[in-house]
């Protein structure tokens, strides 16, 4: 991964306090020690699935499905995988009703993930399913050791893997709650986690990476009241879910009230897609307020060399100059042409991302650097990075309601 | 269509202004004028493409793919429809071979959709396949007529659809733009003009929702420095592509230079969908900057009676309260839930649109509810709502890049 940044704000007390601050936190938040763990229990449990089985379904929202949605969109169109996999994440019945239709269901392993074990999206979904197919061996469990959908899976005799201590949902990606359908389906997740590891190493052990990193989330946190959006621009749909995952784990984590001012900060995260977004909500960019930061992402070797055929076309001669151009190169030519654009207004703070290929790794250098630059910012921000206290209201009246309908 | 707002800035004087605005603007821009035009020639052109033919393949980007995909996803999963319809509107190499593995080319009809008739990724994409498939009955073209892709049609025999006059691409899905592979696919295009024609005719004839839209418009934009970020929080997936829709219009129409000060103004828009965001956003609405309105859009009646089943599940009976509860009371009790979650903070603009069940009307509604908002705020924050100048300075530089190489 290469990272260059078009901002400059350096400050070395900031940078080594936040830097320490993050390695002390190593002890008590567990999405750190991710990156080294020892994946041959997942590997067997994945051997114990019936190679009959076609599908994967997670049943489980938020963080439970976002992390694997985002690396399983990425390689997908690339790599030819062992089974497909399903994604349940809405209470909408029309969305429930399309996803069930689209696979067999005696052919289905069900993945059953919810950290809490009472998520009220994941267990109605659960319920439904469960009335359609009521063989335990048909699920597996996904949860907190002794919470009580620990038990409840003991009880149905299904089989239950355990979340790792102190990993919360949207850190999770690579963990059980990533990993088991990940490799279920055939993606390799020892590369996915020795990506991470690379930007783990190059972090800590002071790599390229730290001083870019510390730099850039020094530089985030400083501005947060003038550049409150952060926007990431990714040239390449295959980052699309990346974009989903990266919006619930920046916009969650650091959208909270001060630990010591209690005033409400946060930075709001925005997904963008290019070319499209080029055609959509670049222009906001370019002449809307000065609020926004935006990193490119780009992908260096697509592994793909369909070109522009050298066709001639009446009329339209002006579009000539695209012949023989691979997309690839088209593609990053027009990632530039913005960046220049945007540069030439002097005023907008950006940096680009480069990842070699379409590969885990990529994807895995790409998750664990935005998890330890949203560690980063919200330690400089002065907020909990890891919890969510503010959701707690909406589902404290909704339990209401349900007890009173 | 219901809409209710919990916040209040009447300005009798600002409203009048703004409708008279709008009103003279009649004149002047195209799509007003969208909901009552006559469909028969669209039908007509839709009876002469082949029954043999299985795939409508629209090359396009931005204004010329975004609304046709947010009707035709929104009905997709509740109505058989006569043909599957595709976008290609990214020069991701991996994303067009990855759409040319999804249907079979010799049964297949493409529309290409470009207004100027030199977008580079439409034309890029439409040489590559052209290569593929060079019968120039299998193309349909749309664009203004005398553009240079008017002559290049004519040239080679192929049908060519004109816009009308005067109406951009990010308001033009209720014209041939949207409509053509709309009807192809067998939704019922009349009546997603209908329900345009609904909310045309209230607001301009003084129904219910011309008071409402007006307070609306001059709440956000007297507030546009202050709420500079406007949700719109759907809970349906069916609305999920609607909600790009709906950013491409509000950001590329109202981030601009003011037409009198010239200063950068515009207001953010962000497309959240429930109860999935519940679970990623949310958390930053609560307790993040105040900086956020938010517009949550119900659907009354999702026309499915899926139930939770009565199932008890040891270790989980705080669940039990969700038991016979049908999954569309249980999404749209979660949306309330929320809504009253934000409403204790007191200081957040909130308000809810409702719309009646999952039908063309419904979404024709909401599409010209959308667009009339837009032009309302785009006349009261002082800018032109209808160009897009800031994205030139990108294509002309891309331009010289494709020419140097």
């Amino acid at each position: 991964m290469k990272n260059r940044l078009y901002f400059n704000l350096d400050s070395k007390e900031e940078k080594e306090k936040a830097f320490q601050a993050i390695k002390a936190e190593q002890n008590s938040i567990g999405y750190y020690s991710l990156p080294q763990q020892d994946i041959s229990p997942i590997l067997e449990y994945c051997d114990s699935i019936p190679k009959e089985i076609e599908t994967i379904a997670v049943i489980g929202i938020g963080g439970s499905s976002l992390g694997a949605k985002a690396v399983y969109e990425f390689i997908k169109p690339v790599k030819e995988l062992t089974r497909k996999l399903y994604f349940f994440e809405s209470t909408d019945p029309i969305n429930i009703t399309d996803l069930l239709s689209q696979f067999d269901i005696k052919k289905t392993h069900f993945l059953v993930i919810s950290k809490s074990g009472n998520t009220v999206e994941t267990f109605s979904i659960y319920k439904y399913i469960y009335a359609l197919q009521d063989d335990a061996s048909a699920y597996t469990f996904i949860t907190d050791p002794d919470a009580s959908l620990d038990k409840y899976a003991k009880e149905i005799n299904a089989t239950m893997l355990p979340l790792p201590n102190n990993v919360g949902g949207r850190f999770s990606v690579l963990s059980t709650v990533g990993l088991v359908p990940l490799a279920l389906c055939g993606i390799d997740i020892q590369a996915l986690l020795s990506g991470a590891k690379e930007i783990k190493d190059s972090f800590f052990e002071s790599g390229y990476i730290k001083d870019i990193l510390l730099k850039k989330a020094v530089y985030y946190a400083k501005n947060h009241n003038k550049y409150s959006i952060n926007c990431i621009f990714t040239y390449s749909e295959t980052l699309k879910y990346f974009s989903e995952w990266y919006v619930q784990l920046w916009g969650e984590s650091l959208g909270k009230y001060q630990r010591h001012s209690k005033s409400n900060v946060g930075v709001t995260p925005i997904g963008l897609v290019g070319p499209k977004d080029q055609h959509s909500f670049l222009q906001l960019i370019m002449e809307g307020p000065r609020d926004k930061s935006v990193t490119f992402i780009k992908i260096e070797n697509f592994g793909n060399n369909m070109t522009i055929p050298d066709i001639k076309l009446p009329y339209l001669e002006a579009l000539d100059s695209l012949n023989n151009l691979s997309f690839s190169k088209l593609i990053n030519m027009q990632c530039n042409s913005v960046i220049e654009a945007l540069l030439e207004q002097g005023d907008i703070p950006l940096d680009t991302i480069t990842i070699k290929g379409v590969t885990e790794s990529d994807i895995g250098s790409l998750v664990f650097y935005y998890e330890l630059l949203t560690s980063l910012v919200g330690e400089l921000m002065d907020v909990n990075t890891y919890n969510q206290p503010g959701v707690e209201a909406g589902k404290i009246i909704l339990k209401k309601k349900l007890k009173d309908r």
